[in-house]
């Protein structure tokens, strides 16, 4: 089975999932202001999204079990939970007022300010406490999919301590990279040790839990844990290049936004270390400036394209491409035939997308 | 034992197991900024906070048992990390700097700002979005307590759960609040339910958590359930009047702060129904006014006292007492005497306090 076929077979009994846990929400409150608080989440998570987390966790249950369990959709859900949790507080850290364009769930709630007769707060600040709020409640109804599952308890609480462990790791890339973004002299070691928490911990721990409910070998899972990390790292290589040289129509997103936040990205990292002295000195400089103009921006892709950034990190990101393909043709023994096609079919998509 | 006895038995082991915790993250990372983090939430945490809530972990456990298991001490902590992350969470909302005469978490971050040479991001948006991660970290690490406990994973799991319920009806009382601060007529029925939520479900679960690890009956569950969250009621009823009218000096908080927010407490819920139609109108006029003058404050208090609503409170407070007391009354065949005499000391202790 190839990517897309595992996202027909899957993909709108996770939603159902999902929408369940929401649902259950929904019946407990009768308090208007919950109502409208839960339906706004469960709008939030069902607008847009690839389920690529829980498709892995399904894919790796069903890569190392004879029967395709249906079980395993209900646990599948929850690094859904935690990673739109993440981005719902990513998005106030971010200022970032839209998300698969539609509202983020912090500006809906500056926008519900409006219909309030006394204006004690001001809406912006409202919309922040409801969306610093609604994350943290993501953050715990993700565990929820693991006290709806009928897998046995010892096998749901291991479930759970790869979700805090998830969690523990992105903050830990996250709050790494807000570092970053105020210190010089970063090296491409550090990004990669960064992208691998950030982005990489919470694919792999998505895939051990479906390891985990699969019961499989502690020399299995390294191998899923190689494929996992690896494959985290080349998504976030291949977003920091859409970011900047992506086509916006076909991604959604302005790409001016890293390089006037200084993002710490490859391509940074990558034309620092490469531009000669003076090239250099004018990029830091440039890069430093909090409010740069269009067309200091435009100046900075240019010594971006004149470093030839976009072949160094399509190479980069090709190495740990490489080191991926090797764990899932090592796993090829024990897993399933439709799995093996499902993992190399991602990897090859994570690597050539242009979204 | 009294409230004071226990205190003196545990606080500082319930401390050792906050801190190992802490121990074990700054022992797992080397990132510079990491280690930072992690050792100003140690700080944060054991700035002070009386630890009620794991007590009352503990002394439930003790009730029902007839040897004193020092095991209960490391899943006890649990809550303790749940109330601290949703202090850090609230400290942002509420834009408070300072916790117990020390800095908030966010504040801390704020300030370390100044050590960067590059200063891509403003001081007080980087406090911010340290603070956020950094409440986000404080919920996960509670689940650990569970993780490191000794007793069977059914009970261990079953604690998640109760972690789990604690936080989602916290946050649906801390968003009742939100709602209420922007809305007109709410009731006193009204402002019961929001604090047994935000107040009273986390009491409550910490009580529960106890009596999971005790294996204590349904029935008996459903007695300490009333006690839990009747303390809470008793506790927010008692911490709105010395929020308006306690001795700063006493309670380390400002006076004016819950009149300047126009927060729904028990006193303006009060005033606003016993008072006539003038003074009423008048309160109404001062309250909403986004900006008041010291004098308007003062004009609010004195509205407040000659709505003689400190008493009309009190004894608000005395009937949710009774109940509690009764519960415990109902209890006392079946738990140890040194616990009873706890449970009724922190009754007297919640409703007598001046801090």
């Amino acid at each position: 089975m190839n990517f897309n076929d595992y996202v027909n077979e899957y993909k709108s009994k996770i939603n159902s999932v999902i929408k369940s846990i929401f649902d259950e929400k929904l019946n407990s409150v009768n308090d208007p202001f919950l109502k409208t608080y839960f339906s706004e989440m469960n709008d939030y998570f069902l607008a847009g999204g690839k389920r690529i987390r829980p498709l892995l966790c399904i894919a790796t249950f069903n890569a190392f079990t004879n029967k395709n369990d249906k079980n395993i959709i209900i646990p599948s859900v929850g690094t859904e939970f935690l990673h739109n949790a993440s981005l719902i507080h990513d998005d106030i850290i971010d200022r970032d007022d839209f998300r698969r364009g539609k509202p983020a769930f912090h500006f809906r709630f500056r926008n519900y300010h409006e219909k309030y007769d006394l204006k004690k707060m001001e809406a912006t600040e409202f919309g922040n406490s409801i969306g610093i709020i609604g994350g943290d409640t993501a953050f715990f109804l993700g565990l929820e999919a693991y006290f709806s599952s009928v897998f046995d308890n010892d096998l749901n609480l291991n479930a759970i301590k790869f979700y805090e462990q998830a969690f523990i790791e992105v903050a830990n890339g996250v709050l790494i990279e807000l570092d970053m973004v105020n210190r010089k002299n970063i090296s491409m070691t550090d990004y990669i040790e960064m992208i691998s928490l950030k982005t990489g911990a919470l694919i792999e721990k998505s895939i051990l839990i479906g390891a985990n409910y699969a019961k499989v070998s502690e020399k299995h899972k390294e191998l899923l844990s190689v494929y996992g990390i690896n494959l985290g790292i080349i998504f976030q290589i291949i977003d920091d290049i859409l970011g900047t040289f992506g086509d916006e129509k076909i991604t959604g997103k302005p790409t001016d936004g890293d390089i006037r936040e200084a993002k710490k990205t490859c391509l940074l990292i990558d034309a620092l270390n490469k531009l000669e002295e003076n090239d250099k000195n004018h990029l830091e400089q440039l890069i430093e400036n909090p409010n740069m103009t269009n067309d200091e921006v435009q100046e900075v892709k240019n010594l971006f394209i004149k470093a030839d950034v976009i072949n160094s990190c399509k190479n980069l990101a090709s190495s740990y491409f490489q080191e991926a393909l090797d764990a899932i043709n090592k796993l090829k023994t024990v897993i399933n035939i439709p799995e093996a096609e499902f993992f190399e079919n991602l990897l090859n998509f994570v690597l050539n997308r242009n979204f």
